[in-house]
């Protein structure tokens, strides 16, 4: 876990040769390539020749460059000839992740007991509520507690103060565990792609609030939990994992809740560790997740 | 397996005493139970007390009693004092399962699979198919295969011909696997809590045609398929079973197809299990499945 | 979850008559029963008729007798006459649990987020452990952390230490939520049915030591994990709960470990519940669980 | 589905520049890659430098050279100075796949129905059997049906003429569909990799005979299916595929077998397609499988 990575992010458009091009580049420089990912998605009407995805995870030790000339030299001879949109990451650089939460803990504990035992390998700057439920286990974890109250009368001011904490903790991505807010559009196109929602249903079935009583109502059998990146149409942005678990006839809208709350934490957890480590990729409406 | 058994269904206004009532009776008879599942579903517009749901199995050898006069006296002493729905099915007596298919195979095969190894335990009069497709491997064994075309111009008279097919078949069961063609409201009302189908995706989402092309474009990580009894209501009739199946970025949907035949033919058969063994109790747009 | 009730878990020979007289008693006294359970194992040296095992779950409210009246009078009218083995809990009276850890944060934080949320409603008189890692989080819960540290020289008297412990809290139930130790036998035997222990394999497969490490030799596509009853011998205890979790050839071991958790916390939480709930009867090496 | 393809599938010492060489020669040739799956393994005595495994999938319309010459230059510019272990297959060419069975139905319809529908792509020359009781719905499909009996004292003559039958109908692969006979070592040993089994099991859990009554014994919630190269030690193979499926106390051994059976289809033809489509190299006791 421990060891220094370099990884490639780029998506292109389709032709013969693309891999040849960026495995030639990394080889020449010793690159050691540790995990590669290709995927094509086939042609559509802003990709007429279908558009090309990739992720390569490299030992930085391999690479003598220092990584600003690496970035440079890949621009020139790789990004820009086959119309790149890329980056490439520093796993030495770790992403500032900001949680919302509201007033339920399981997602809050359960994220914080990864990042204790160093398995979520993220810096938290900072958590944000519209309650005071949880400052007591955030701040015990060293972790500063920020309570922005929303309500009907207040929602500009709550969002912009939000925003201007997320970006004065320079934040990466902002999670919401649970937070239980819906929020404004433009938040929401201001940080496409970089925030992450948990959703209590298997999307796109029971959008919006109470789902659980929705799921009870129409007798399912499974019950779901979806982690999707959030756009300004509500529990309709691209998704990143799902997973469901199963009910039955006996288990009231209650019961659903909680047996939902173990899908919850644990979609929420992956979802955040791939995009954390860079493996998903938005396309349209559709993730390509390069687990 | 052969042992023969009786069954009890029931269900009644919810009160203090009915598994005491029930079981006194059939304990004074002598009646020896295998299996036995109650639940309460709570207070609503039309069951102010909450209702009450039984399934009982019995060896029949420890009643020696008729069967008839079974009946007569569980009316009598136990069914109409609570207002009872109910009825007690013999083993021996197996339902008749009648098989509605068009072009593909995999639902076919797997039932007869089951079948013929004994695993199925009915009779399959007859399949009724829109198409010659599948008639050998049905006549192969043994089943008479009844070919009624349907067209947009015949569709009255095509399914007033199947009713009279499945009526004279004397069927209990009308089973949809993958039949592909919708059937009129009047047949579906009149065959109520007897017709079962297998939609191909996870209800509620993706009703009607082409679901694994609507997964796709939304982009979900699990694809799934739900056994459910017909009503009027396109594929919302109340749901038996439900599964999923992972799927990926790299899945076409053409790939979704046939990953999702695997948990088609495994629902359906397990659906029609649970209806056929009287373990499925229908209570508004809910069931309740005594496994 | 609130709402006050006994449970009555029973095992007795099988024979005819057995569910008509408790549910005649418990009508008689007019109680209401909300769920209710029973099971019949086939007979075996031990139990030549075989054995009937039962759990029923009443409103408190509707017996307007004492517990401890309850409690003779069934002993009279039920439980002596059918030779049952038998108990009455009180949800009132919440179970006492008293957690055992050594390093690892994963179980304790999940076991910690349950029952500070009310999901998991019990007692937590104390945590012990041979580390001194975790007390800062277990004592902002306001729960007392005792560190009985076990050398290969101090065993004896350390586990005497922690039955001491145990036994001053009133303890119910001991938890290893990924202790690490080898409990002596003559412990195990001392609370046969009370400790519960989380290992981290899909036994039986995969005892002992570094079992993720077993199963990467192996080659498995599943690892899983199993909570058990803790008996002498070790891994070998009753099941009360397992699940599993897809792996690949790119999973190394120390990433099987990191999925392993994920399952391990879920697993004991469902194996703990049923437990504490009294759904658990243990019959020989096998557990009925009525879930 | 039925565009011809190119697989190239290899492994070699692992080293910098291995996937740009095999890119770079394919992107001189134009080959459009479908597909594309890289993997490292880590080293051991037998791979001091680690051993990198690959999976490539191109149209075969986008290479204009025959497949021979292909072959060659590869083979000569790529193969020869990586020291590779090779082979590059044509979709045209199916694979040829023979059957043995006993006399349990399942796997064999499940097979014949995928066959049937076009799903699975390959010959089916013949079924062998130890028996005649599945002759007729093999027959009915057009495959031939050789009954070859075993006996404890014929075992040498009938593996002898199993042989023979294998390999007049030029077999590629032999599926073991539970076919019930321990094969002989010499026999697993000239088609290594070439045989492959379905075990009614989670391996390593419960090795051998009737397994479903071992796990009912042991007191399992999950059983399993295991499909998996077949070697001279019992069910010790290299494992493909694997899969799960809850039970409870209330299942008896019976009716385990008849879950069991869903899970050994389904895993079965997985773990075959995966085969049959060059997904899966052994490396050891290991499989990589490049789904």
């Amino acid at each position: 876990m421990s060891e220094r990575t370099y990884t490639l992010v780029a998506s292109c458009p389709d032709q013969v040769g693309v891999v040849a091009r960026v495995s030639q580049f990394l080889a020449e420089l010793g690159g050691w390539i540790l995990e590669t990912n290709f995927h094509a998605e086939p042609a559509d009407a802003a990709n007429p020749s279908g558009r090309f995805f990739m992720r390569l995870q490299l030992r930085a030790d391999s690479i003598t460059l220092p990584l600003v000339t690496l970035r440079e030299q890949f621009a020139h001879a790789v990004a820009e000839p086959l119309q790149m949109q890329w980056r490439i990451t520093d796993s030495a650089v770790k992403k500032r992740v900001v949680i919302l939460v509201s007033k339920q803990e399981h997602c809050l504990y359960d994220l914080l007991a990864r990042w204790q035992a160093g398995e979520l390998d993220v810096e938290i700057p900072c958590v944000i509520s519209n309650h005071q439920t949880l400052r007591g286990i955030v701040e015990w974890h060293g972790i500063p507690y920020f309570h922005v109250p929303v309500t009907p009368e207040n929602k500009p001011e709550a969002f912009a103060e939000i925003r201007r904490i997320f970006d004065e903790a320079k934040g990466d991505v902002m999670v919401l565990a649970r937070y239980m807010q819906i929020l404004p559009p433009e938040l929401c196109d201001a940080y496409a792609g970089q925030i992450i929602n948990i959703h209590h249903s298997f999307l796109p079935s029971f959008v919006g609030a109470r789902p659980y009583h929705q799921a009870w109502q129409r007798g399912v059998k499974l019950i779901g939990a979806t982690c999707h990146y959030v756009t300004p149409e509500l529990d309709q942005g691209p998704i990143i994992e799902q997973d469901v678990i199963r009910v039955d006839h006996t288990d009231t809208p209650d019961e659903m809740i909680r047996y939902g709350k173990d899908i919850e934490k644990a979609v929420l957890a992956r979802g955040l560790r791939y995009h954390i480590e860079d493996r998903v990729l938005i396309h349209g409406a559709r993730t390509i997740v390069f687990r």
